[in-house]
């Protein structure tokens, strides 16, 4: 499997996505700002890969800073915060690795600058490696959901590419296979960017698992026909309410699961819940630029010169629409996810 | 405005509208066959257009003959039928203007072939023009649905491009935008071929009618946001219980009207409703090549080779999500269009 992104003695080593699946690139980031604009451009993307990068990316910034102290250090490095955390608003886990950073230095202030640009470097690759497990978990969990036979509908990339390995929405489909159980997957292409037709795709390919790629437009139209028994999708931010904001066209497809009685699992590690936020509605929607629609991956325009284009780039799902929330502690119904708050939670009480 | 198809002595010329809207370039169609491939290949496409186009074919396709008699005449013309109608498989225009052919000869059956072979060339130029006709009513009835600052979602072409002119679905915009009636019309990308970004935006920006692409991934979306006021789509078979057969993605944003309580309606000239089929599920739906999903407009790769791909052409909306069917004699509910069957229907009665 290749790897999305990884630290690589000073330097933060990034798989080019916007090439896959025809070249695979990489990109060696020397410095910051390009882990950031690497984030911005969706050279990286998935809610917890861009949470990782975001890590190594302060990482790498601590590492050129000159601070004689903790204080000199933290005010020196806010700039570096300030810049990862503007590239992309929707998904929460940039701010999720910032904000553990952040406490992790101020519970180490008596330490020396140099120390805590190690502690920085290590802590980044600790975020990556529990991602794996965190992923793996998902995986077990989720895969009791899927029985043998079952055709499962995903939408964009929640897979390894979108994490630090595994996937979240793929988890439970490696597993399931792994365990024996026959499985297709039906990938929804996933406009403007295609991730599911460039990058589920070609990372179930590899793993040896039955896809049949379509367009968005095709899924209610095997629903209708009986041809899908669930769905599961990752998602950028699930707020404390159960609502989930996932790649646009997310919701489309939770509505038309809801039409035709097909479970809507989200997987989401804990990283991922926005906890502060009481709903969907306060999610920051980012609006990207035009051209993402009207020229297609390649170069190849397909619309007219000076149309107008709307690009929202994600959506938001009212919890109502989801049956449930695959975590690496289980699985929960949306409404009781935010018992996952609490400081010991009774999570056999309200798991799945 | 462009001419979709005309005959043009002799020959049939047909814009291909698999390069719009990069370029405007023609197909002179010498024979019947070179007509068939235009529609198979989707050079000329839209239910209506590929009516006229077939009527032309057949016009074309008699030309060529050498029969004595009427029965020699229409022994020759046998395989002009079936290579018209094998073409493609969803639509009703091709075989409804077949039909209408069929009746008209056999109806001038003590005419010389010479003769006959004018009636087609006549037939088929009065289908074109009788189609222009029945769009700007189509246009006059749904712009009474239109009420001035509506925002308007579409999905593919039903505009000029796929009939003789005006349009179906496009047809209320037009006369609402000429009735001074201040409209936007949202419209869907429409993958595969993208008929929408390349084809719709362009009529509407000609007419100078506000537009704005959006992915067909972003109506969901658009439509919770309270952000869409009505949907107006074409059909390729309209059945007599008021299924409709309609462009792949088509079902989804019926559901999505449904949830979110939003008009859902359907322009559909009486040449494209099936009277003969008493359901939707009955209508043959066409699957396409795989390369129309993996390789973009344009000649972009957007998918790893040899992944599996499923690409139905069209989909199936039960009546129960349609709220009115637009036709060129008035305004109905889906149960009512049975009634245009009859001979002499009360009109007053069942028009909304």
């Amino acid at each position: 499997m290749v790897k999305t992104i990884e630290w690589a003695e000073g330097r933060v080593r990034i798989l080019d996505q916007c090439r896959l699946p025809l070249e695979i690139t990489y990109i060696e980031c020397t410095d910051y700002r390009m882990v950031a604009d690497c984030i911005k451009n969706m050279n990286i993307r998935g809610a917890p890969a861009i949470g990782i990068a975001a890590a190594m990316g302060t990482a790498l910034g601590a590492a050129e800073l000159n601070a004689k102290n903790f204080d000199e250090f933290m005010n020196a490095l806010q700039p570096v915060f300030d810049t990862l955390l503007s590239t992309r608003p929707t998904a929460v886990n940039i701010k999720w690795a910032l904000d553990r950073i952040k406490n992790l230095l101020n519970s180490k202030r008596t330490e020396p600058v140099d120390a805590l640009k190690q502690l920085l470097i290590d802590e980044a690759i600790n975020i990556l490696n529990e991602d794996i497990e965190v992923n793996k978990a998902i995986g077990r969990w989720g895969a009791k959901l899927i029985k043998d036979g079952d055709r499962i509908l995903t939408h964009c990339n929640a897979g390894s590419l979108a994490t630090g390995g595994y996937g979240t929405a793929t988890a439970p489909m490696f597993i399931a296979n792994e365990e024996g159980k026959k499985i297709h997957v039906f990938v929804d292409e996933t406009r403007p960017l295609l991730q599911g037709a460039r990058l589920t795709t070609w990372e179930l390919m590899q793993a040896g698992i039955p896809v049949t790629l379509i367009t968005d437009n095709s899924a209610g139209a095997l629903m209708k026909r009986g041809e899908i028994d669930l769905v599961i999708v990752g998602t950028d931010r699930t707020t404390r309410n159960g609502d989930v904001a996932n790649k646009i066209g997310t919701y489309t497809v939770a509505v038309l699961c809801k039409e035709h009685g097909i479970p809507f699992y989200v997987a989401a590690p804990l990283s991922s819940i926005d906890f502060s936020l009481p709903s969907g509605d306060m999610i920051p929607i980012e609006e990207r630029a035009p051209e993402e629609v009207t020229i297609v991956f390649g170069g190849c325009r397909i619309a007219p010169e000076g149309v107008g284009v709307r690009n929202m780039a994600f959506d938001v799902t009212p919890a109502k629409y989801v049956t449930a929330i695959i975590t690496e502690k289980g699985v929960f119904r949306p409404e009781d996810i935010k018992n996952l708050m609490e400081e010991t939670p009774d999570l056999d009480a309200i798991r799945l």
